[in-house]
């Protein structure tokens, strides 16, 4: 990565002396940024453009460039990477779109392209991005014009799509948040996020990594990386969703992740999930001051209104305002002009117009272990007070980084005291107290997360056993072979038997002890339940031979003609809690383990937690403790817990099952009863997909 | 009211020369704002202030003034007050803080000013507050500066706290947005919330107003004004919690009430329940357009990657974005410059420079009544497009306004086209495309709530048999005395009866059946299960014996010495699903019902409902409709339902209960058990309190 931010030479391809040649607002950017290699302009009608000759041609070039950006018709694209690989030009960044996002013809120039990157061993961004700018030496290729420029800083952006990153650039330089590097991924036809990423994560000017994917290529590479990251990530997803996914697609030429899969995969890899890109601007003002470590925060206000609406948020956001120290109370109470003030934490300033004071109360929070981060709402009130307020903040700011405390400032009112804390002393600024709580939040020290790829964990079940079960053909396990590879696995159901007669049904169900249920057991069939399959409450032999009748029904009429089937008989479990224990394979995650409310709670409840695996245990528990279902498992109001360590058991043995098995598509067990106060679970029900 | 936004004369109470006197603030601001009224500053120790004699005393005025502005030190506001009285001054505005939001004597000295504004039959505001100010005439009496000064438009605030006002609609400039009126309450001495928002409903320059309060004093004269109003009323009522409540208190001496009741309040009133400052001015941009009437909303974007993430959003806000019209997909179609754009919704715009096309779209767009509104993410991309660009805006937002639909805009990089919008075409823009989605379903056309106050529909109980049955001292019902006052209410519970020694409760076990319960039936017993006093499951009559002995050693143990008490026998019911219904009395809005889970449920699930009375059966059906409970008791795949009608009776019958009682404080009913497919309810305990 590193010769495509510090080449030595760019050539620009694609360049006209038209007006509306967008190549031609590369060349523009090139010199804005003051870049200071050479550039060479390349275009066919040759002529001159910002007093510099535009070269007819790649061939005409002096000696190979180190860098070729791109920007021709799509269809011109292949010849330029050929000729490119011909004269030694190893770096490519094609910003052209009217590829694979847009129709075969695009994908079979796509393919075509890649041929020719392995056979010169080239390197490419994009197509279909805005290239890359490097804030250091002013190597800057995006074509659009960039107004207002980024300002240079410490945080890099990687973005699928120019627009989002640009957008974001844009807005960063009005919040005096400063850019290091920037990225527009594109169609991602070579370099994709991990290898940037893991670039920026070793590049000394960049403290922060802002990522914009429109779907994760590698999310198990994109996890290991943040694991061993000691530098924040912020991974903004949004691609959720059949509709977005359709024009992401066209975009991008990208495939979606589940958005609760990419909320389990940053929370298992300490990455921030950005939802909206102004969570992302508040998380970032806040990056280059010290993590968080703790949900104690002092409030201090200029005006009671906004005291109590930064009381409230922190409430909302998890964060504790603790009582003021007495020594701090004190100081308070003395200082008070008119005693209007109570020493309380939020402290409302209110009547305190002797600046002074702000500074030994900010210099007291400073030097107090038992406060993790200070709020400060400030606002000149009257014009008397402009310079000796900027002196206080002055100070405040600077006693705070020596003393290595977070603090977050929001400007009350004054516009221009926003712009003296940003420009003069360098401090990004929060327009409203809401801002500044989220902004802690995100910053909030995490404890280094568990390793995806641990060491191997010993098998919990027969791997040849269950090999022997899982059939060969694509397609769902008829039930009685689900039930038999949960007996493989070491999951316990419900007892159960399978019968192809009444008779035999009958006598299962004496064997089994009433009261049974009856299910129609065929591979075709998935949906039991919907297709009326699924016989409760049956009492007596009876109610079993006329059920088994049912069925027979049900088989002939919903059936394939000639498709074989039988009935489970299983006995029938009173009481417990429905639970949904379950795993399937993300697109970029790979296998993805589900707990939560099971039954007809599943759908209406929608409490279920998610974890990539592997998942040991103890992650299990948290998993399982993570839902309102596990709080209840938990035994509320002196209720004994139910066997909370069977089910992490049964998690961990799923998570292997899917590691070990890739044809397994999809487990779903639902629903698994588990009983407070008694050991064990029984799962009552199970789909399994092989492909 | 009106006297206090258009006086002719205002006196300034409490000026000096002295730089850092505050009171000259407000002389300040009223010459900055341009009022051509006459202004008489007053003060002790006399002297010129901006070129303006400062009166030694209000008995100096050459007459009686229109209104008289006081910032005194708080001890010398009665006697201010007293002057005004004596004078014929009857509109007075107190900004000085240190009254009952301070202390004991601050509240003595509010009671004084209370006697005095009775007795001279005058108006006051404040005190503890900003003052005032109406746009029209500049009649400006914070005493704060204000810099950026609101801009003049017609959006009105009413805001308890001064700051959190003037911080607002210092934004609100920022943000494009104008101010009407002004209305800092401070302490509410006199006047009050709804005063003045019954003032600005019918004020011609005003279109919206935003509340923000630390508590509601009359919520249920708010709801009816909300009810009646045309125009849109933003909600912010941030104090919940102890934590705030604490720094409310001694900041406006409020009262607060649940954040979850001011939501169910603003729901049945149609106010919009704002929780963030930054919500208001998202929502208050689209307050001058037309309210968006359906959820179908149509995305043009200028780059994919945004139209992604307003897709996502739209999706998180419950907006739909339908496939466009045939017509208009052949018209993106034809006039893609290199066919690389796809005609779905969202409309990636990439590659058609031709401005034209934009107004095309726009125009098919406002014909379409399928389209609900409109989204479009706009930004020049190169310098050449900047005059033409501003030109096709102009002519969409013309063409928008003349269809009455509305549009959203977010401007993408570049600041000068926000500035462009704001000012030439004078429409406020968003930053982010999640802000004008936001903002979008802030603006959802609502259906006319309900009256709050609905004609009195007949008692579905005996008011007498009830009557008789509420104890005159206050505190908890026993569980006898509540279990008989719901058999007086008509609301089921499980059977049940009254026993006084084992002999008669294994008795009545028989006369119930097995199994059953039994309880600790006393009255200072509130929490049974928590003390061990009730105990299931009891089959056969040694079991109830045992049990009678368990409770007597509880009894024993527990109660204090004398208290009477017996035992309540119930049939142990089994199935269903375990339900809440309660209602209590909020401070501000009276009576409120609460359905939800219940059981463990409630703590676990959070899964509660709130109304504020007086509730019908039919608003009582969408309470419960409202939970994931009321889901699941409408009946699930393929279930039958539960008995709706008989919990929205029982609901409607608490709601007549609580407005015909008032001495009762709270009804808990947790659990009330509903079965799937069986008629009734049957509650298993009660808790009632009066007072």
């Amino acid at each position: 990565m590193h010769k495509f931010f510090y080449p030595q030479s760019v050539a620009v391809v694609g360049v006209s002396a038209n007006p509306v040649n967008l190549a031609q607002g590369i060349v523009a950017n090139l010199l804005k940024f003051g870049y200071q290699g050479q550039i060479f302009p390349v275009g066919p009608r040759g002529g001159q453009i910002f007093g510099l000759p535009i070269l007819p041609s790649l061939e005409d070039l002096p000696r190979p460039v180190d860098l070729a950006a791109i920007l021709t018709p799509a269809r011109v694209v292949p010849q330029v990477v050929e000729t490119c690989g011909r004269l030694g030009i190893t770096r490519l960044v094609v910003e052209s779109a009217g590829f694979s996002e847009l129709n075969e013809a695009g994908r079979a120039m796509e393919e075509e392209i890649k041929g020719l990157l392995q056979r010169y061993r080239l390197r490419l961004v994009g197509p279909n991005g805005l290239g890359l700018i490097n804030m250091e030496n002013g190597l800057a290729l995006p074509f659009a014009s960039l107004n207002p420029p980024p300002r240079q800083g410490r945080i890099a952006i990687i973005s699928q799509s120019g627009g989002v990153g640009s957008h974001l650039f844009a807005w960063m330089a009005r919040e005096g948040l400063g850019l290091s590097k920037f990225l527009s991924l594109g169609n991602r036809l070579d370099v994709a996020e991990n290898e940037v990423l893991a670039y920026f994560l070793e590049d000394p000017g960049t403290q922060a990594v802002y990522l914009y994917l429109e779907g994760v290529r590698d999310g198990r590479e994109l996890m290991n990386l943040a694991h061993r990251a000691a530098k924040p990530i912020y991974l903004h997803v949004p691609n959720v969703g059949e509709e977005t996914a359709v024009i992401a697609h066209s975009h991008t030429a990208s495939l979606a992740s589940d958005e609760r899969v990419v909320e389990a995969a940053c929370g298992q890899s300490g990455m921030l999930h950005i939802k909206h890109q102004r969570e992302f601007l508040a998380a970032a003002k806040l990056s280059g001051q010290p993590p968080v470590n703790g949900r104690r925060v002092v409030v201090l206000s200029r005006t009671g209104g906004e005291a109590v609406v930064t009381a409230y948020a922190c409430r909302q956001w998890g964060f504790k305002l603790p009582p003021l120290s007495p020594r701090l109370a004190e100081l308070i109470r003395q200082r008070s002009r008119a005693g209007v003030i109570r020493p309380t934490n939020p402290i409302d300033l209110g009547d305190i117009f002797d600046f002074a004071v702000y500074e030994e109360i900010v210099a007291a929070l400073c030097r107090d272990p038992e406060v993790d981060a200070i709020l400060f709402n400030y606002g000149p009130m009257a014009d008397f007070e402009l310079d000796r307020g900027r002196e206080m903040a002055r100070r405040c700011v600077e006693q705070a980084r020596a003393a290595h405390k977070p603090l977050a400032v929001t400007i009350l009112v004054s516009l221009e005291e926003e712009e003296y804390f940003r420009e003069t002393l360098g401090v990004p600024v929060f327009h409203f107290p809401e801002e500044a709580v989220e902004a802690l939040a995100a910053n909030l020290h995490q404890d280094n997360p568990a390793e995806l790829t641990a060491p191997e964990a010993p098998l919990l079940f027969s791997r040849e056993k269950v090999a022997d079960i899982l059939p060969m053909e694509p397609g769902f396990l008829s039930l009685s072979q689900a039930l038999a590879l949960l007996d493989a696995l070491g999951i316990a159901a419900a007892p159960w038997g399978a019968a192809s007669t009444p008779e035999e049904a009958v006598a299962l169900a004496g064997r089994l002890g009433y009261p049974v249920c009856l299910k129609l057991d065929a591979a075709s069939l998935v949906h039991k339940t919907e297709a009326g399959a699924v016989i409760l409450d049956l009492g007596e032999p009876a109610a079993v031979a006329g059920a088994c009748a049912t069925l027979a029904r049900i088989a002939r009429d919903s059936l394939p003609a000639g498709e074989d089937w039988q009935m489970v008989v299983m006995a029938q479990v009173q009481g417990g809690l429905e639970l949904l224990l379950g795993a399937r394979r993300d697109p970029a995650f790979g296998p993805v383990l589900a707990f939560g409310a099971g039954g007809v709670g599943t759908e209406v409840l929608e409490d279920v937690s998610l974890r990539i695996a592997p998942l040991d245990p103890a992650q299990a528990r948290e998993q399982i403790a993570a839902t309102r279902s596990g709080q209840m498992l938990a035994g509320l109001r002196g209720q004994p817990p139910a066997d909370l360590e069977a089910l992490s058991r049964a998690l961990t043995i799923l998570s292997q099952f899917m590691l070990h098995f890739p044809q397994v598509q999809e487990v779903d067990l639902n629903p698994v009863r588990a009983f407070t106060g008694r050991p064990g679970l029984l799962a009552l029900d199970a789909r399994v997909r092989v492909k």
